[in-house]
């Protein structure tokens, strides 16, 4: 749009010069305002920030990463800038997908490759993201435009193909394996795969090209009522694959696309999609940043607000061979895993050096030995307290001694008095 | 914008008028062309869809509802279309605020009522919902604007003002009592309050009018280092108000701002922010469209994905009179509670009537009176099997019949043979 005001502004400019001077001045004048207002419109209706070369913890408004950098400063996570290193690839930008690449692109992940082959409707806005004036466009266009508006800092692929064709399968396949100069030696070019398909068939196939390449990955889902939904870790030959323990849809062999009936469709809504979405991008942020315990599998049931949680082993009679050999591969390297992990454990045990635990003591707190604590308590006269303090009760020493001379007589002299007030009651 | 270009074009039409025919013809009729182009991009852009009259199941892209109607077919919600009747309050219109009123808003909610008084910054930008180019909007204004693009069926009203002034409060509550004329007897005009703020003493004045007017409401938070969140339901007289059991800060009476620290931020998340809103519009909707059960509290801790649940009866020494006069009421209230519980509970079970419970039968499937079918069984003849199947062993009555003649000797014959070829073999 900006260019064809540019060019109007020329146009009339030249108009202006190839007619008479004071002929048609004053409208034209009016005119070039008019062209210069409808342009400072555009540009501050497209107002888009520029790109930043550091993320920043420095607490100004203008900082779009100061309230992510703070979870170093709280100690969540240890290295946060680590993210822009990151590629992610998610598979369906739907009600999960297109949230959970927002999510990802707010903190600002490196790349984000988006794949799907569906155009936005209007019976998509029920969930989260996609806007009205996007009805028509791909899916994975209309989320590049909101995306790259959002934050120009990270970089977007978008493949708008059906992964379950096989030159989609393909596709799909090579652009995961695409990979910088400097990684070369791992099989996949992203860090993290993430599933937010409506269907088996593509879930297989994400699962096919995960198992393949070794890379580990994130299933997510949301039941036909819209009320329940879940997500699941899968680390190709270590946890279960989706082909290890299959929907009865799937090991049956059914074609699900004939149980769906005409004129009906799923229910679904913003807050089931945004918690699943949520659920998921927060244990990828888990899992890539190295925080918190990355969970194998979470449930939401929204009716009850229950979450259940659950771990699945590899089946060793998997049908999907490429799970298999990753089965087998996880199992050879059973010896170097544990090798490692002692190494780890006794770096970690004689690293363990004198200096104080935390470095800045604001509240001058400080360790005292406990033994000496206790002998100069000790030695402390038994009736001195801090200051403010006073004692109730004489304290125990106090009950040893015996008892001042005259103690008796007074408390006999008491009960006399009480058993006279006594018999004055009752003869009255 | 579209304003001026209307004017534009009407300038070029009045200069092309007064020029001489054929003169400068080609250069104004492109400057026209141009001024068309632009003027069609504008539209497409801002493309927003007309409002609707009725929520309609129709199952056709065009349908922005389609989806969430479809939860009245799945026997998940009774009557969707009651949600174009209820108006909800969000106080806050942060990282959870803004979400649960873009959840609201997709929803189809009637009447959204939208407090803050901050402006949209740079350093937002690390949570859903608000776009680098509403930077130096205030967040209602913003909110309006992009909520009223996503559903133009939803009644907004944005007020910017701070709820903890005598002036704001005053705004406020006026605002929450302002009701439809077929509303009257009722204290106030909205149904629900979501808290959606960062700081106790606004939470502490949300408490005061909503106990004032009787009102329930929800409250949210997510935690300083933005792992973790939840969401509570607070109804006057029922429930523990805020200052029932009030946080330390609050009841030790400091003032909480001078607890923050210069240049030091709390962390946020788009992912724990998104799953608060999530969970807490999920509760507003079970509350408001009965279904499911509603959560008393509900905690979300995504360090370990734990969430815990509780609930909290109100405190009969509360600080907050308007609680203990709520108190009060619930309490009076009782017997007539517990009759109308009484007299429902009776209306449902003379109203359980003699027709099926899914009058639609599509499977054909029939109860069948289970003595009937015991006897049809001892009926059958002990050998008679359904077709296709097969007893691998005789069945017990066979084994108690006297074995067969010649049966020993048989046996007999067969170890005379096994020992002769025992011997064969020895003497081999």
């Amino acid at each position: 749009m900006e260019d064809e005001l540019r060019a109007l502004q020329e146009s009339i400019e030249g108009l202006k010069r190839s007619l008479p001077v004071s002929d048609h001045h004053d409208s034209i004048s009016e005119m070039q305002q008019r062209v210069g207002r409808i342009m400072s419109l555009v540009k501050s209706s497209g107002g888009r920030r520029s790109k930043v070369k550091e993320l920043s913890a420095e607490v100004v408004d203008s900082n779009p990463y100061s309230r992510l950098m703070a979870l170093q400063r709280m100690g969540i996570v240890e290295n946060y800038e680590r993210i822009r290193n990151f590629s992610v690839a998610i598979v369906g930008i739907g009600g999960v997908g297109s949230v959970a690449a927002e999510m990802l692109t707010r903190c600002g992940i490196g790349r984000l490759l988006l794949y799907d082959y569906d155009t936005v409707e209007l019976a998509n806005m029920n969930r989260l993201f996609f806007r009205p004036d996007q009805v028509g466009m791909t899916k994975t266009d209309a989320a590049v435009q909101t995306l790259s508006d959002i934050n120009p800092d990270v970089v977007l692929e978008s493949y708008s193909l059906n992964i379950t064709t096989v030159k989609g399968f393909d596709t799909f396949i090579e652009s995961l394996k695409r990979r910088k100069p400097e990684e070369d030696g791992r099989s996949s070019g992203v860090d993290l795969v993430l599933s937010c398909v409506d269907n088996y068939e593509a879930r297989m196939v994400v699962n096919q090209a995960c198992n393949e390449l070794n890379q580990t990955w994130m299933e997510s889902g949301v039941s036909e009522d819209a009320v329940s939904g879940h997500i699941q870790l899968l680390v190709p030959g270590e946890t279960a694959c989706f082909a290890c323990a299959p929907p009865l849809v799937v090991a049956s062999g059914v074609d699900e696309r004939t149980l769906k009936r005409e004129g009906v469709c799923a229910a679904s809504l913003p807050t089931t999609m945004g918690v699943v979405a949520g659920l998921l991008v927060q244990n990828a942020l888990k899992y890539l940043l190295k925080f918190g315990q990355v969970s194998p599998y979470l449930g939401y049931n929204s009716l009850k607000d229950y979450f259940p949680t659950m771990e699945m082993k590899p089946n060793p009679q998997c049908s999907n061979s490429a799970c298999l050999e990753r089965q087998k591969e996880y199992i050879q390297a059973k010896p170097a895993r544990d090798a490692l992990a002692k190494a780890k454990l006794e770096a970690e045990s004689s690293s363990q050096t004198e200096c104080p635990l935390h470095m800045d003591n604001e509240w001058n707190i400080s360790v005292v030995d406990d033994s000496e604590a206790e002998t100069s308590n000790h030695s402390r006269k038994p009736d001195a307290l801090p200051e403010g303090l006073v004692r109730e009760l004489p304290n125990a020493d106090k009950y040893q001694e015996p008892p001042v001379s005259g103690g008796i007589s007074a408390i006999n002299d008491d009960l006399e008095e009480l058993q006279r007030q006594l018999d004055a009651l009752n003869s009255a």
